[in-house]
């Protein structure tokens, strides 16, 4: 099946089994916005839960918080989103649709490079085994031609970007003969910025009201606190501040369902350090990071680093996690040396002095910082997209199954009675009232076993426990793995030990230390 | 101490402990807007856990969601938030400074109040034990003068607000002679109605942009979620949908500290039943919440009902869950018979059929709502106030303690080696290793145990472990108790156990189900 079609299969399974809706459907929806339902909001609490326990649980020197979204507007003038968190807009007059003109230039030099795929592609095919793409790559004269073309292309691009040169940018779209995808004309307007930030007025005082941003990032909030934290907490560095919360942007081309929103949720951790040790601790949390994600058992191959070669002004090292999702390796996680710019920034800013005091070293400094930046909605869709399996059984059934590491499937256990009479539903409610301390239980009687087994594997519950007649007597029952299919007469008083062991975060966060 | 002293200790206390500072502080600060520290974020979401647990681990027919902070403009026109989400304001013309009129008014009737209780206190003392409270407030003339001006100014203003006569709110304020507490003067403008809700502009296209609004309240993303929930769910009336979330309102006058915020969070749950059993399930709730507020175990005689007379246009029944705060009994949830106002006027706004086809009855409906609806914030608040506790101890010492429940706290155990030496300090290291997968641990050294305990005492932390010499020896410990301030020797191995029994949000969710 091609890629593009299991996509286009995930985002209808999400929305089937209640992981996640559009928002505000029934009023015909709003653009780049999407709710979690019944199922996506547990799988989405146990990613945060297992992020926070990950950072504030396993690390003696890492504490949280939780700042407001509404914070001060200066605060985005130090950070430089006022000034620099801006998308350049290009209008076509045809067809009065409006585009990023730096997506309309990479969409085109993407184009570029899948032209020299397609060469390769063609050769290889001629070839057969005895085709030797490097010395390809390297020497026919098409691919060379084309991929010159690309790289002056490419050169011209970043050098604009760089500059914030709108009118090169302009100019770089005539030159390409770039055409709108609607009209198909080259009637373009200028290049104009477009601050990504959403704004609101907060107040009403007779003297007027004072406008606000919606942070389009959680670790202002962090940095603008880290005094407080550091002083209240008799924090010593090294020590981090983690935060999970909303932030917004107002993305003009959102795309690949809730992998870029309007409003999305980050798990941002700030780890404060001497300056000079931020390269060794960049390499430590790079290590870290990725161990994180590979303990959740999705695939080790499906990861890989991307380290920057452009870097922001404010950073002197950075990298993204990738990962491989139906559309492509992309991020999931950035980790990002800031140096001392924001925290230096604020001190200019606010003029308050932010320094810390190295008892160690008898003197003052501003902190250096490593940052992790999570997006947990780009986690929940990578989650999803490695679990997503259809399979064919034998007997050439199929099913559709959701393998989703157990600690963090949605539902942990279903109760079934075989038949729904001669006290099996009784016995079943009696199990779950004795699980669901611990486990999120579903009961479930209508249907046959079969048709309920796929409900759930549906829905990636990893037990599924059935009561039958021998359960009165003897008190065991079946309990059925999702992923095996295997199915073992079981003590009822050993279930809560079978489920926890499978279940429990603390499994998933030994695996972290180990 | 008077309670308006104990408040402000509070509030300090929040701030030198890490569980509250202002937001943007070292920008002086965003009115009305706070910061979780490492503290708070600790003690909320483990009051956020406590809830969700309680709803939808324990009810099999309550499930979750997570609905995105915009949503659909016209939503907030089905709701009635566009047109009738105000307050009336006034601004003092020599003053510059804006009131709300309704709360001018209501000061003014506080004050009259004031003065009954003033006649009642002073007579109390001249009678002593053969005061007759009740008599005295039924027949003494200046009581019964102050009360009827009082009940007068009552009417009048409960009709005004009633009507929406912004004029004749301004009247009353005329006739009554209320001032400027600033100028002093009379010299008010006319009354004018704002809208509480924020707004923004979404998205940029060439035909401009969308005017949407932070939601106010997290309900309705749950009714516009109904089939959604109700369907891929499979849920069968009556069941529930609960939410945690933000929630955003421009007040005008936000005071007491976290108590009335502009950026808050809810716990919400819209409890689906058939027309007709509406107020039995009101009645259920009723019950149910209570329970849950009192298995906290900060006192029953800290809460009470307050039923509504006046009832809001969508509702047939209302309540308020009180908590007696520093500064009175004060509303922290509110149980809500909603009818069927939201659902059917999103039928009507959206034009889709949103109904409830019930197997049992053969018949189809506009499902009837019951609300719980309760402020993480207040909830915090409440916490808080009851927790802290200034003590003297044997010996003339005292401390400040925080009775936090043991659950709900931020740390869970502290380990302290006794001295900075000896191999101590490795020891206590290698218990935080093996608790802290379960628990929020702290290791601290710094200063004498004394202190440390009074450091431990004033977060709340349960337990403190101590490791001395003889622990080397023998794997045992001292723990103590936070609350008795008693101590034990116990093996390393028991550890676990004892403190598992009390900090876990199972044993209090058990209580609720007892």
């Amino acid at each position: 099946m091609a890629q593009e079609d299991v996509f286009k299969k995930l985002v209808s399974h999400c929305k089937e089994y209640g992981f996640v809706f559009p928002s505000s459907e029934i009023y015909d929806g709003l653009a780049a916005v999407y709710d979690y339902g019944q199922m996506g909001v547990e799988l989405k609490n146990n990613i945060k839960k297992y992020w926070w326990d990950s950072m504030v649980l396993l690390h003696e020197n890492i504490v949280g918080i939780d700042s407001a979204i509404f914070m001060h507007p200066t605060i985005w003038k130090a950070s430089g989103h006022v000034d620099a968190f801006n998308d350049p807009l290009i209008d076509n007059k045809d067809s009065k649709k409006r585009y990023r003109a730096d997506v309309l230039i990479e969409d085109c030099i993407a184009k570029m490079d899948e032209k020299i795929e397609k060469e390769v592609e063609k050769a290889a095919k001629r070839f057969g085994d005895s085709f030797d793409e490097k010395l390809f790559r390297e020497t026919n004269p098409r691919v060379l031609e084309h991929k010159a073309k690309r790289d002056e292309l490419h050169a011209r691009y970043a050098q604009a970007m760089n500059d914030v040169d709108l009118n090169e940018l302009r100019q770089i779209i005539l030159d390409y003969e770039i055409v709108c995808p609607i009209s198909g004309t080259k009637n373009w307007t200028d290049v104009r910025q477009f601050n990504l930030m959403f704004s609101t007025e907060m107040g009403s005082t007779a003297d007027g009201s004072m406008k606000v941003y919606l942070r389009p990032e959680t670790a202002q909030g962090i940095f603008v606190n880290f005094l407080n934290v550091q002083k209240t907490g008799r924090m010593r560095i090294p020590f981090g501040i983690a935060q999970i919360g909303k932030a917004f942007r107002n993305e003009i081309v959102a795309r690949q369902f809730i992998f870029r929103m309007r409003e999305f949720e980050q798990m941002e951790m700030q780890f404060f350090v001497r300056p000079g040790e931020e390269l060794k601790w960049f390499a430590k949390w790079k290590e870290t990071r990725l161990k994180w994600h590979k303990a959740l058992g999705l695939g080790d191959q499906k990861y890989r680093f991307h380290d920057h070669e452009k870097l922001a002004h404010y950073a002197n090292a950075a990298t993204d996690i990738e990962f491989e999702m139906p559309f492509g390796f992309k991020e999931v996680e950035g980790i990002h040396s800031r140096t001392n710019f924001d925290l230096g920034n604020h001190e200019k800013f606010s003029g308050k002095k932010i320094q810390y005091f190295d008892p160690e070293l008898g003197e003052s400094y501003t902190p250096y910082v490593i940052e992790t930046s999570i997006g947990v909605d780009r986690m929940f869709l990578s989650i999803m997209a490695a679990a997503y399996c259809e399979e064919t059984l034998e007997g050439g059934d199929s099913r559709v199954v959701l393998r989703l590491p157990a600690a963090l499937a949605p539902v942990k256990v279903a109760v079934m009675p075989l038949v729904r009479k001669d006290g099996l539903p009784e016995k079943a409610r009696e199990i779950i009232d004795n699980l669901r301390f611990d486990f999120k239980c579903q009961y479930d009687e209508k249907d046959s076993i079969g048709k309920r087994y796929r409900r759930q594997d549906a829905i990636g519950t990893p037990f599924c426990v059935t009561v039958d007649h021998q359960t009165l007597e003897d008190n065991t029952v079946t309990i059925r793995f999702r992923d095996s299919m295997e199915q073992q007469r079981v003590a009822i008083d050993q279930l809560q030990n079978i489920i926890g062991e499978q279940v429990s975060l603390k499994t998933l966060l030994k695996k972290i230390v180990e």
